[in-house]
């Protein structure tokens, strides 16, 4: 059996895990106070060009939406994020378990516009009982998206402008940001990203990591009391120095770049033999996600060597089905996958 | 340097990090679904003698107390505990933010009275205006407390029946439970702990684990829907099996009890060496944490080789300490630091 | 200046307010446990005929819906509701605040539609992942809805049923009962709607109260702590008598049903005037408020002597607008309006 | 039957009542934005001497402590209060429900010293580990406490010093300030307790209001949002004009003053006669409650003809008692009761 199901079905890169196994018998301070932990950060603020960052390793993608937007948050303010969007859908109402209304946005392929975004806010504020409504207090968005898809530098400018004119941080789900920045037709570098966005994550989980994502929030200032709030949240490791040697390891010798652009390929040498065959695509993503619209025949027939996800309820004669790599998505899988079309 | 902080500054135990490198490259799936996850509960239950018992593996003692106390607890009830309880006082209000009042009860050396818990909800009821009051949804403690002490059988057996008389929970926070197992003077085993608390967890982290906390609930229609309230509380790894591998190692071959025995050899090999340099035992610890008033001078010529905590604030002319072992105290640290006395 | 902008513009009606003003000087115990309370839960009993219903009076609207959906729900719950419910829209995140997830359905003139609930409930148990979403754990709808528009006998059952076999509570919000039960074509009796609906509550603050409505619980089993709730909600009234006496008055004499028939008169008669003069009806609304489109030359002329709300944004040429009526709207006053018309 | 229960007995006091039976016919816009409001404002401000303070009303005093305290406090904080204040033990938890934990202080009849606020809040930022622990973030007060007792203007004094030193608001729970204002030796003016405290309130539930609560907001710049909050937490009236109703007559022709006056008079009249009686004093309490230890055959005696609580359980031989007096105490009442002692 083939997997192409998620990009969590393995254990670490081998780097990452080396440098695991090498220090493991150390003794080190805990709750990231470690020298791993301050090496892996001021890799992160390197590769980030922001010295001044505040960088926070976290343990998982659902912990960390939901520390951060609670700590970006005041009392009376929602989340602005697409109706496809992680925390609108997929945490179990997490953010609404710390007091926060998730404001939904229409999506187009799992991103928001910017013209949509500010006629969201601009509408709010011209409704004479915005006091009795939820308040747009910030906004979120992935990249890449739920659905493979990515932001180009100038939507990412255009929403940072919005968000600015509305005073409001502007956060970024990076859980796969690995293969956006690898992205087909990418224009926007993790520098780049840096300076348009408030607060953003680098994903590690889904990126080599046993498990792993890397907060910079880009201005410190704006959360002096993040440490009380992680720990409160449950999500303070230990032994943070884990996290620290994780991150550390991605971010020396490019392998977190490696990562993504190596998974990429991948996915487009899967995506140019579906469409070889004929098969159409459901969503043009340029990541390591790849959607298909297959017929249920074929389905059926793959599945008996291939693992992989259904995208939604089987249809009556097609349905729409997911395929994807990671960094242990060998050549000869895809090789593979691509003979059993 | 030598080492005695905590218990949580090395890595894994060599057999738990063997077990992760040897299934790195594996591809499974997420979410604690997966085969390693499952075998890793069997042995849990064999161990407890609860064939029907639910087991959910979370990451981080916080995070297991937050969710299990939120999962357990009606909106208008509180948890009882001790004074000095790891809920009440290092949680960063984890507890609260959840909604939930801990309602502080006299503490022993860091145990609660079966008594006093009694007295507390008997006068809890008596009081006209209780309706205006948080009232005790159900008893948490921790086996061995933060002060190294151990609830005997019997303790815990009248604390089970008050418990039980009142119609509450009873929860036990094992964080360190395998230093409980192996106490000096210790009369209640695993088995027997686990037919007496409802609910309970298996420490990980502080014993050989690079993280990991094993929550046991005896009768799992107590809690039918733990799962999303995990995912909600941000506690599920996406990595499961992360944490499955690193409990099947601990509950193979007896690991679990032997790193408890030998951590707790070697805390009363340091206590008896304080002892008979006639230094004054400040709890009366049968754990692998130990407490000593030293005189500031004697501290002060130790730190110099030995890495230590003092136990509240520094005093005119003498200090409480805390020394600790855990699975990677080595003889000879011990041997070097009782030289260094 | 005649006034049709709400109906919680006046004080009480004069019935109301003669019961408040003959009791003030007794002395009586708070918190609802006098006899003034204890003889309108009677009387609501009684309308409802629900002998053993729990019945509980608080201040406000948005104050009942949360303290209510909060003492309905599991944690890992939440609460199915138009996506024009008030709940959704204007109670400033209240649902939210006290942890919970508010899951919209497609609204038919502010009402949900049976068949829409239960493809709802079969699609979140059909998805593989639905775990690690909201689960929908009781249904809202408003009796008459934000629009006017009521639910008949027939559409009530088919919810209930809905709910029923889906396991969740039907819950009603009656902020405006009175103009529903006084509906034109209204086939649904305070009786029927009692024995239909899990958890409901009788509005006065719209219908003649100075403040308050009365929660009706079918099943008083199935809110065994509500009072703490409602106290830790800051829902409690000291003087909670207040309560007892108005809605002792609007259940005496069968006040609660005239108020309601009167104003729902008041506001046929302005819809058949504007009607009579060829504008358009908005929406079909059958109550209290009416809907209108009118050219904004129409607006600007009526607003020099009346006083009225437009419903969203003004228009470049027409704009929706509303007239409400309540117990304290005159015939002069209505007169006066078709006049101007 | 006489009644020294409680202040919150009765309705309103008849000027109070006669406003709201005066105005009942108006119609005026709701929450707050109607004319009597505004008016009421402008009386509080002038009273206070902050003519730009932010005042709002609200209904009662649970629901006006969770909504500051919510709005003043960030995530990571808590509030200090004494271990005996309302917002610790008599409110069901909603400090709690709203995320935040009550750091409990030792009590002095019932009032916080200066210097143990000092001392817990330099202590917290001397722990290592403060950033595990839930953060100071403001001093919750009662003037009068639970006790009866006042601060004096020293006191107070202190008390703002220590929190301006640590850069933490003070807060006032004033539900009693009039028996505060008018206590036997009081020398703190509302005006100089206006100048000191951050965020107080102004209660008008238990000083001959039907209900309502003035919060004052000195510096209005530090609540920037606290309508939508007040709305969130269910706590804006709708026909908001009775609460500004209520505290215009209330501060006019010093109502709120008289009010106070009277009932303190009148409890310390029955003071007298309790220890003319040779009964003991069991709080040395200025205000209109007093506190008695009485022999139980007398408590019996008295019960056959007075109504009033016991304060505490029951004792052996003798029990503490307490005896209120409100606006609506009579002279006669007063006799009475001191006739039968």
């Amino acid at each position: 059996m083939i997997y192409f199901d998620s990009d969590y079905m393995s254990g670490a890169h081998p780097e990452v895990l080396q440098r695991l196994v090498a220090t493991n018998a150390e003794q080190t301070v805990g709750y990231g106070m470690d020298t791993y932990t301050k090496r892996a950060v001021e890799l992160i603020r390197e590769a980030c060009a922001l010295p001044n960052a505040r960088v926070q390793l976290l343990v998982g993608g659902t912990q960390t939406n939901a520390t951060l937007i609670d700590a970006l948050l005041a009392r009376h303010e929602g989340v602005l994020a697409a109706e496809t969007g992680h925390i609108a859908v997929h945490e179990a109402g997490a953010i609404e378990a710390s007091g926060h209304k998730v404001l939904t946005l229409p999506h187009h392929h799992g991103k928001v516009q910017a013209d949509e975004v500010a006629h969201y806010i601009e509408e709010f504020y011209r409704d004479e009982t915005y006091e009795h409504m939820v308040a747009p207090g910030m906004l979120y968005i992935s990249q890449p998206t739920e659905y493979g898809t990515i932001y180009s530098k100038r939507e990412l400018e255009d929403l940072a402008e919005v968000c600015h004119k509305a005073n409001i941080p502007l956060y970024v789900d990076g859980a796969r940001l690995a293969y956006a920045l690898a992205a087909e037709g990418n224009d926007l570098s993790l520098k780049e990203l840096a300076a348009l966005a408030d607060v953003f994550y680098i994903g590690g989980t889904k990126v080599g990591a046993l498990f792993g994502e890397a907060v910079v929030v880009r201005d410190p200032k704006r959360l002096p009391h993040l440490f009380p709030l992680v720990k409160q949240h449950g999500a303070l490791l230990a032994k943070g120095r884990l996290l620290g040697l994780q991150f550390e390891a991605l971010f020396t010798n490019n392998l977190y770049e490696q990562i993504g652009r190596k998974a990429v390929e991948q996915a487009l040498r899967i995506r140019e033999a579906f469409c070889a065959k004929g098969y159409a695509v459901e969503v043009p993503s340029p990541t390591n996600q790849q959607f298909f619209r297959l017929p249920n025949t074929v389905i059926d027939r793959l599945k008996e060597e291939v693992s992989f996800e259904l995208w939604g309820p089987r249809g009556a004669e097609e349905t729409v089905v997911r395929f994807v790599t990671g960094w242990s998505t060998t050549d000869e899988a895809v090789d593979q996958l691509i003979t059993l079309l």
